[in-house]
């Protein structure tokens, strides 16, 4: 990023270790020790802006103080994401902090840009909402899909389930296996829900079934949805590129599906249509990596638009052909 | 197979050649050179049953010399899945005997058993329709869903995709990619529907949208479909308990959602459903080896039948725990 | 396997759980559910073979037991594999039952064939010693190639490390990865090295470099060798047909270098030879499933020669293609 | 690359279609058109600097007219990487402008950085040359290693193999296959025995056998030396650090083996090394990412160096931690 610098790594488990010894690929980008969580410290070293990346709970706790400090933060977990503690209660647990949550802005960078622009606390969004919501968005804001029924069958590469190791991350479980998991009962749904009864005006109720693809990076999206009266390709078309005029991160496929591949390590979301030429159905693509446009990738372009940088700063990387 | 010879091996470009010389994991199970195909050594050589997998099209010029030489025909093509001329002719192209049509039969081998065994000629189905058609044909005939509405989003690992080498099946390309295509536009479609609207008695239009997963083989498919009034998880349980009695290679898995390593290497398909409870929509899954129960696996059960054979007689291979 | 019959299973740490439940993909094939290990219960169930598949030490608790109840052994750990009590203290641990070395028989089964016949407890090998000692002791033995200087470079699938969820097996630390480890220190080489030792009658001092492949199954070892004056490509291929003449899983692929695709799901063997035609240096190569020929076909083949069954009964599964 | 624009791309195969329709994932980086080669229209241009990445043969008959228009020339095949016509010839072809080969610089940038500052034409080297010959010359010109019985046992992913669409790159083929191929036969060998023997001062050969890893990137190199008297692991590794001391892109390991996901869409090359504590023997690793250090990163440094630019603009791309 050319013009942020990393002032400190905090790290429950591995406090005292070098970044490097976690990461081996970073030797010589990233030089920093991993340090115990200190918000005085950060104080210290002059920080303007924190990235938690916790389980949530834990940041409900470290990021008021965060704010007391003078320091904008960026949560990545679910903590900062609901604007009703009920919502987030039903689906997580108690809060213990809500009064924050009628400032928290939602992540979702070109949807809240402007409220971004002018957040001390953002909470970033998952992948699969991001994946999901970017599409929809604008037609039901333009009224081109009807708000009931939507169906959104997606599909995330393994990363999307951290970084431990368990029987489900185990490469002989993975590899050559493709299922579905948490049918209809991801915590993602509320959140998804509550930002497009916001959007929408009006109740949106989602159809969620997320899948495990064995792959590393990278998640697509297939939604369903019934267009309203008159709503052609061309309509939606238009809708999207208009909604997204300007969007250094979105790229409008046409009907061309969008492949993971495409924008691996990049901030990108890729976006496709189709009406069923014979049933009349309404088919939305939409591929992101989900560590990037999915997680630190947009994290990073909120924290541009916090600090009135440019949006894409330090977010230019070339994608992977392969 | 305990009870099956293999006479002899015909290929058009590799005619020649010896089979392990292709598949060189072969030697030592299969000695055979690949013939060129001629009708009457075939005869000579005692056949009684033809497995024919080419390309569409050229089944229809070899079947009809076959049968009158007295040898049964399980054929992999599409050339002998449809009951109506035109439907097959508006998917692929003119039918030169579509007078064997009546006679062929669908080579669903749990739900055209009976036919199968009296069969001279079995169209065997394509991967996407056995995978989908299997959960719903039970659901349609005890009217526990309704016939609108269904959306079929289906993931196919690459070998679906055939043995040619092109750009689509370079490991460079595949590797790290997910993405739909042919969305809404697949060939199956209509052989799916034809099937669904004989066994309904009514028509049943279909969503259909496949995916290309980075994995060698396996299939898994997500249904959605609206249940009819009084359509419990319990219900649509025992509706396929029932229906699938006494089928070796069914395995219903109740809510939990099945996973392509599970059946790989097997002729099984396993089948799981859950209904929604926030949206009431039932949520079907299925996942089968595409090359087995897909595809050869499946010829070898039809084969079983029509030779009046334990349906389970050389597939009994123990699948691959990874 | 159509002349054994699994009597059961015991498990440490998921006993009173159905196999099917931890293997689903077994539903319909194994029924039994996991027991709590008890010698007595399988004495009454009439066993006549246990296989021990447990880490080192805890089998050399156990095997004295199996055998005083007259149930022959074939043990999969290394508490088993050496002559010398001296040598496994090594490399291992100390050992409690040290005066069962002299009587156990090292599990190659093409090797070590009419003492396996006889045995009441083999030590089945590891995956590695099994890949690189079929190649090298046939040479070693006719004085093809020279004792010094052997260089074993080998590869192996991710499940030969076992079923443990570690960083090291995550899918997103193996896809995309390939590296050395425990270089010039597996435990491996003098299990080896032991085994060369006495087949040649002199010291095989053994370089010996594992790697790990992003891949599920299958080993590949490179084996570099000095020919001994003579020894043409020609005369060692003789070498290694005679010695494994009428060896049903030994496959002799002459300069064709093997693939671990070609072996997958088999507990065969395929070996290859080139002498590099400038540097005069041998260059051996073979391929195994590490989990078939590695462990438990292997485990099998023995149990077949220990109870007098055909060798390769319950081993003909035909390979996948792919 | 902040100091350089890109001028034009041409394609045989291609011209005339958008960069971006051949890779998609380059939509919003690359817009240029595919143009059909044109020297005058590349002098037009302004063109300072030609990449060449064509099948050997065809550059030789380009290269003497960009030179002639003064445009330096990286040429990433391997038409100018020899010194002496013969051994090109002995390898490849007839040349038709070997009176350039005096002239041409190999591009290994840490060992010919002078050179190359000063070249009109670099040969850029191949990725085994590179990920083989970086630990082996500093050890070599410093007498801690044997000139013989170097052995070399690469593994490459398969974008190593190229675009092109073959039996061999088919992701069925691939997927779950390890296997050597060309063994002791590939067509690099005499390029690094020529770089190897300028260098040490006498002929070094070498025993080189490359493998197919089931990855699209990565290389890992394990080469086996002698040691000299007295060759410790800290002496080696003293070389090492004294040869490649201030090289932005090679990282010293010590004994931890190197991962070709570290290195992953970097131009970074990681090397290790370890004596085999029974054996003497000397145990060099490395990884590089074959298609950037290997390929296309390597030819960028290239000109850097030849354009006097920092030699590390345009490669500073953070690694993939996955």
């Amino acid at each position: 990023h050319p013009e942020v610098t990393l002032a400190c790594l905090t790290c429950r488990q591995e406090a005292g270790q070098p970044f490097e010894a976690i990461y081996p690929g970073m030797a010589s980008w990233i030089g920093q020790t991993c340090e115990t969580y200190d918000p005085a410290s950060l104080v210290g070293a002059g920080v303007e802006v924190a990235f938690t990346a916790l389980p949530h709970k834990l940041p409900m706790s470290l990021v008021p103080g965060l704010l007391d400090h003078g320091i904008k933060v960026v949560d990545l977990s679910a903590d900062f994401r609901f604007k009703v503690a009920a919502d987030y209660e039903a689906a997580y647990q108690a809060h213990s902090c809500a009064g924050l949550l009628g400032e928290a802005v939602y992540g979702l960078s070109e949807v809240y840009t402007d409220q971004i622009k002018n957040a001390r606390l953002v909470g970033n969004p998952g992948c699969y909402p991001t994946s999901i919501l970017m599409p929809l968005i604008p037609l039901l804001k333009a009224g081109l899909i009807a708000p009931q029924g939507i169906i959104a069958d997606a599909k995330s590469g393994v990363s999307g389930a951290g970084r431990s190791a368990t029987a489900t991350t185990h490469f002989c479980h993975v590899n050559e296996s493709f299922k579905a998991y948490k049918v209809a009962g991801h915590r993602h749904t509320p959140e998804m829900e509550a930002v497009l009864a916001e959007q929408a005006g009006q109740p949106v109720p989602l159809i969620f079934v997320p899948h495990l693809v064995p792959m590393t990076r990278g998640m697509q999206s297939t939604l369903y949805a019934v267009p309203t009266a008159g709503a052609s390709e061309e309509a939606i078309g238009d809708c999207l590129a208009d909604y997204y005029s300007g969007c250094a991160f979105v790229r409008l496929r046409g009907q061309q599906p969008p492949d993971t591949l495409h924008v691996k390590g990049t901030n990108c979301i890729d976006i496709a249509w189709k009406i069923d030429p014979r049933q009349g159905r309404l088919i939305l693509m939409s591929a992101i990596d989900n560590l990037v446009k999915g997680a630190a990738g947009q994290a990073v372009q909120n924290m541009n638009l916090m600090l009135g940088l440019d949006e894409t700063a330090g977010l230019r990387s070339v994608p992977f052909p392969f």
